[in-house]
């Protein structure tokens, strides 16, 4: 980026008085509501993606201030350096609607200490919608990856904007020790490591759960070289349109997103292939991979055990295959956590035990007083044939007999990856899970459909409940006035 | 069927006494209610429709009479000749719910004079639930043929049961003048003809709208000869364990399925190839197959007016590519007819006209006299570029100007058949052709997720509704005497 200076937020903060705010609302029209939501989210939010190194985009509730007669939930700015040297000072009025939040409309301005006054510093956690409990969680599976490349800001960012109530990562390690999102241990499949010639000499194969990998490793480059590269989309058949847009993130980045967001939405963050990270990466005073992963959940505040009220502040699951690492981390912090169960063919990396032993009561006797949940394959709960799903295993019952929530793993909206009991529909795979199998979380690659499933049939909030309160209360005075 | 006598529908039906139904129904338990839906519904529609020659299913409304405290709100039975050479007779209690509707439980008992008094004659059309006219038609393409094959009987009850307003049919003939309900002039790419070696001299070439077409033709058939071929399905990556299940059905036994529905359930017949057919197959008295698809609709009642009482009670659209169809069809019954429109590169198969002069205002001018809509192919009312749709054109408006009603085909759950624009979520694109582009009725292959996608979004009956109504109502009244 060159000898371009940062942008440095706290210029951009003053504080304006009601009226000066109110003037500043009154210049936003909100034509741009009749616009089809998606197609004016979505580049609402590439714009500043797109620049995120040089930009901070903040999320700043003004609740009670109207414009033009309608009330804003939250206004979004951010600032950078245009292309003219001056700062480019913009503003997003939000709305936010029971199915995620629409951008009313968006101004732009050139620098300036009159300019730079009009930024607000409004923010109010308190007034933050809580994190739904009182239905299954729906977790945005490498962010709303089923739409824009997994694991990168744009994922997570519409996977906030569509409804979820945790954004999930897989967390690794580049050379020199910072924790990254990303999913894979190598870079292959997911970036365009082919295109950059300058680390071809980086190609190596190492040994990851018992298997001999050839290819590029994350442990293996600098943040500074990883941020270079560019994510892809996984699937062929999934929109390509992003591809070569947006970098990795760093953990950190990711809690950030999750913090900045409109509403509570907390995170789910995986310890990814412990084994082989404490064995490529070193960090200093002999601290291992989850020391450091741990460390970062408490510098960002963190804590707490499942449904305290800490906890309901700042939402956390840990989840791992690795049961070592689980036992390990229940000493730094009572942050809940999930045991993820692989497939019934793969050993525990760590603990090299099989399908059947770690998913025996026995076993979940002794797992229980680690974690609060399991993390299995959906297929596993429930086996399939001629991809038609058989009789559920015992498995969901025993869990829960076991007082261990169920999350499973994962959830696509693509024909191929639905069974034919579905008729081709995410929404009756989403029927069967929540209401016959009664899981308690689950993983999905679309964010979207399956807040649309819940909002439809079990309403966080709706005006049909609100007439049914008050009919309620209405019943209760009238019956006591009933001619007995 | 050899020597077998034919089964006398009326042989079976009986009065009973309201304490004779009464028993009878208590011989029901309702333990099977909480039975997954679909598992249930499906092997009940399967059984008779495998021996639909020798079975006649009705459904009788027994609205008011309670089995152990549940009201039915119809019972279907059926008698047929079991192995035994005895009549087996069956009866299935249903429960109509929002959702199509569920069978409760079903009984078998075998024939004899006290078994024959079992059959109920209690059926009420006056109680039927009206069709739904307050928001897009959920027309079942081909029946729900995303889930059985096409146009058979089972496709057809099953969108019944899904929720469809009107069931949606090709109509061709047969060698011997038979009306049949059948896609394809020839019969190749979705029966099981290429296994029947005493046809194999049938095959020809044709030409067909201009293509010479070689295969085996339905007009090379008889209806007998027809009737011994099995259905398929037709996309290979949809369930194929009914393959080989069901025959093609006559237009008649159509309709019969459309009225034999517990609610009112439309037909949206098409004329179909009526060039082809006419060149192919003749009629006594000079008579030509609009004439013969004319009479077949009037013989079951067919008649009336767009919204017309008569419509409302059997309602239909008559569909057609062929403008000289329609026009003469006009002057053989006022039942509502729909100019179906192909694809930009395609002239209409009898007039040699363009997509661009077809769609003119002129020609939605001339067109409006004789039709009450339109049904285009929806990616010529919105076309997409790099698989993304762009901006409308303004042909619906133009529809709709006319007083036209615009009916586009063909939405799938699939996502090879969706836009990116909508995330893999067939949910998304209705939510967008239904209230973005504001169409007024939708050809799907999945009647199941538009109507979940109604019922959620837009419910024709809900207790929400009832709580608002009783709402409005209080208001109504307290508001009398509010303090002025």
């Amino acid at each position: 980026m060159g000898s371009r200076p940062p942008v440095r937020q706290e210029e951009q903060m003053v504080y304006l008085t009601r009226d000066e705010l109110q003037r500043m609302m009154e210049a936003v029209s909100i034509n741009a509501i009749m616009e089809y939501k998606r197609r004016m989210v979505t580049p609402a939010i590439q714009e500043p993606v797109r620049k995120q190194r040089d930009i901070r985009t903040k999320f700043w509730s003004v609740e009670g201030h109207s414009i033009n007669g309608f009330t804003p939930d939250a206004v979004a700015c951010g600032g950078e350096w245009g292309e003219s040297g001056r700062v480019v000072f913009r503003c997003s009025v939000l709305k936010i609607w029971d199915l995620g939040f629409v951008v009313l409309d968006g101004f732009e301005l050139l620098s300036g200490g009159e300019i730079l006054r009009m930024a607000i510093n409004l923010r109010n956690d308190r007034n933050r919608r809580p994190l739904q409990t009182f239905r299954a969680y729906n977790v945005a599976h490498r962010g709303s990856n089923g739409e824009l490349p997994e694991e990168t800001s744009a994922a997570y960012m519409r996977a906030i904007e569509e409804g979820a109530d945790f954004i999930e990562s897989d967390v690794l390690a580049s050379k020199d020790g910072v924790l990254i999102c990303f999913h894979d241990v190598n870079l292959d499949d997911t970036t365009d490591i082919a295109n950059h010639t300058e680390f071809s000499d980086r190609k190596r194969t190492y040994e990851v759960q018992g298997a001999n990998i050839t290819g590029y490793f994350t442990v293996d480059f600098t943040l500074e070289e990883l941020k270079s590269l560019r994510v892809k989309q996984r699937y062929s058949f999934r929109d390509q349109q992003y591809n070569g847009k947006f970098s990795i993130i760093t953990f950190e980045e990711f809690i950030s997103i999750a913090l900045d967001a409109p509403r509570v939405v907390g995170i789910y963050p995986e310890i990814k292939n412990p084994v082989f990270i404490n064995q490529h990466v070193k960090w200093s005073k002999g601290k291992k991979f989850e020391d450091i992963f741990v460390e970062t959940l408490k510098k960002y505040g963190y804590e707490g055990s499942y449904l305290s009220k800490k906890w309901l502040k700042q939402p956390a699951f840990i989840q791992s295959f690795a049961p070592t690492s689980l036992t390990y981390i229940s000493n730094l912090t009572d942050l809940p956590k999930i045991f993820l169960i692989d497939d019934t063919t793969i050993p525990t990396q760590d603990t090299n035990q099989s399908f059947r032993e770690i998913t025996s009561d026995h076993y979940l006797d002794y797992i229980k007083e680690y974690v609060v949940g399991i993390g299995p394959w959906k297929d596993n709960l429930v086996t399939a044939s001629n991809n038609y799903l058989q009789t559920p295993t015992d498995l969901v019952a025993r869990a829960h007999a076991h007082n261990l929530q169920v999350h499973p793993y994962t959830f696509r909206n693509e024909n191929q990856f639905l069974h034919f009991n579905f008729s081709q529909d995410p929404y009756n795979e989403y029927d069967y899970w929540i209401n016959k199998i009664g899981v308690d979380g689950l993983f999905t690659d679309f964010t979207g459909s399956l807040h649309h499933y819940q909002e439809w049939t079990s309403p966080f909030s709706s005006g049909e409940k609100d007439a049914y309160n008050l009919l309620d209360k209405i019943v209760a005075m009238i019956s006591k006035f009933k001619h007995s």
